[in-house]
């Protein structure tokens, strides 16, 4: 695929950039900087990382920028004034003989793009790198699945606490004197969460119409008859992998609306995730789920005041990032594929009731899909 | 300092570029746009999250993107090929009669602004930005004071296990019959900050010669007559805000070279400390430090086979984000402030014995400074 001139060219720190911890699988705060040629993948690093950069960073040559800098820097004769990591670029890019970076459509720095062009070098942006992100290894579905299992069981701990919580005469949840909050359920899902190593940050249990907005934390007491939403999305710091699942319980009686939302969105779901394969055109689930919404008389569209009804996309690909490719949504043009990894997860939202949206992880196999969320979902009401 | 067709302009997720987030104070996982101009902040976000973002954004008007798009698309007429984000921002600075986009030097996407330069804009990325980042408000210290306050009981906890614990006839440290790990002290501390919300994600705790590695998180036994580095910089997930704490230990006798290395490592930390004040050129502390090192006999320099010695720079800035402005090395142009946060953390390292490295975390006052770390640093061996 790449040219004999072409390289990928990363510049980022693998922890804010997935493509980079994907190709390296190496934490560090600092910029490295990833070339991948035809025949080649470097990684060049500070002598601060050096050493243990060279036991992490599998299937990759590391090597010191130091020696580049001097190199580029000798090549430059100190006649262009460009920066420092344009000048450790410099170095290796001349010694491989690439002429084209391809660099990351969203994240490649303009400052350092400009430079690379004063040097002769050309600047392709493209917009979806490293493809093979999205087809799973075997090992990177086990990771998933085991994230999962924990998920799992930390929005069960939470249930339980539901289950054995009475509605106080405010209409709040309590256990005995302590009334149940937001934060501690969110407190209870995420230390679970954190004796497997896994980082539960920005987990949303939300109550009531805060739960309208379907990235609204979630704060103070769960509120009886309304939706609580738990959308938990923990991150594995030991291998670096995620997994999405939410829930929608109502403590209590439901009324008449929030359970015909619900039935709605649990059969939406059913009918996409049904018909889940490799070669489907992804946005043939977020049709699917929007039909059956439809059918049940809940209209997917922008309503006076502000969005209502199911105002997100159906479903994303899940891998070192939360949300990555492929896409499932009215718009994508992505083709589902065997071992890609995808949540399904449509959702209703009214500014007067709240949200109710239930989403699984599901790994897409030869003939269909497996679920690797398995906590129960077909009960709105918990007595 | 914007001059009247001048704006700063961010495009990023807040989670991952901390000049938004401190801009903003708004979690959120997807792309949003900041533009600052001489009167006026604003924050472009997608339809999903606007009614969240008019809640939580304080000190800046927030607009929604798709309204901006049209604005955009209306004032474009398809007549060039740019993205959905590019038509965005259009729509909006042309409202603003912007023409030079001041940017993130590192960050700002190269695709973005050479589809900006189509359009006529001027493209100026800066190196530092945000500038009043770095002298911290009352309530931004006191957010930093307190996560060091947890920092300081978690690293207490930890020391406990090291005194509670017997040296085995392996040379590991051992609880009854459990083998005191690395893996187990960072449980115990990063379980403890999780309690409040704070997230110790790549905590290091370290021993034997891993420790000559800064960067090495540290794995299996933990060994007697080695140093054992505890490297703590939690992040508030509530407000945000990091702080940095190092302490060494070791656990029954130090050898002669380690006792020596630890302390001249508290020396020159002391010597550095000592001269914070505003107004002072921060290079100064890293020359005095390593002044004290060769004083104790420990040469600054790379050495045979890999670097060698105080192969870090001596501080940084804490904010937002681990890292940020002012810089404490031997090659920076930063003069300290009143109300900068800055850490203070020499190191020695040597392939053979491990690493030796302290570190506070200090607010710059109008006289000196004033720790924000308090736990204990003077006594190397733990009995």
């Amino acid at each position: 695929m790449l040219g004999p001139q072409e390289a990928i060219v990363i510049i980022a720190s693998p922890e804010t950039n997935a493509d980079l911890f994907w190709a390296t699988r190496f934490w560090a705060p600092d910029p490295i900087i990833f070339v991948q040629t035809g025949q080649d993948k470097i990684v060049l690093v500070n002598p601060l990382e050096f050493s243990r950069a060279k036991k992490e960073i599998l299937g990759a040559r590391v090597l010191s920028e130091w020696n580049y800098y001097k190199r580029g820097n000798d090549l430059l004769k100190n006649e262009e004034s460009v920066t420092y990591i344009t000048i450790v670029l410099h170095g290796i890019l001349e010694e491989l003989g690439v002429k084209t970076l391809n660099v990351q459509y969203e994240h490649f720095p303009y400052s350092h793009g400009k430079d690379l062009e004063k040097l002769g070098y050309t600047i392709n942006p493209v917009a979806s790198f490293l493809y093979e992100r999205s087809i799973k290894t075997p090992q990177e579905i086990s990771y998933i699945e085991e994230i999962s299992r924990y998920t799992d069981e930390a929005i069960s701990q939470a249930v339980e606490i539901l289950k054995q919580a009475k509605i106080n005469s405010a209409g709040f949840l309590a256990l005995d004197e302590t009334i149940v909050t937001s934060e501690l359920l969110k407190q209870i899902v995420t230390a679970h969460l954190w004796k497997y190593n896994c980082l539960g940050a920005h987990t949303i249990i939300s109550s009531g119409i805060d739960s309208y907005e379907p990235h609204n934390e979630g704060h103070g007491p769960i509120k009886a008859h309304t939706p609580i939403v738990m959308d938990v999305f923990p991150r594995s710091l030991t291998n670096g992998y995620f997994t999405d699942t939410t829930r929608t319980f109502c403590k209590g009686k439901a009324n008449k609306k929030l359970s015909r939302m619900f039935r709605a969105v649990l059969d939406a779901q059913q009918a996409a995730i049904d018909i889940l394969k490799p070669g489907l055109p992804a946005k043939e689930t977020n049709v699917i789920a929007v039909a059956k919404l439809e059918e049940a008389g809940f209209q997917n569209k922008m309503l006076q005041g502000g969005p209502q009804g199911f105002i997100h996309g159906l479903g994303h690909g899940v891998g070192v990032e939360i949300h990555e490719k492929p896409s499932l949504n009215g718009s994508t043009q992505d083709i589902l594929e065997k071992n890609n990894i995808v949540t399904v997860e449509p959702g209703l939202y009214y500014p007067r009731v709240g949200g109710v949206r239930i989403e699984d992880t599901l790994v897409i196999t030869e003939n269909g899909y497996r679920s690797l969320t398995n906590s129960p979902k077909e009960r709105l009401e918990i007595a």
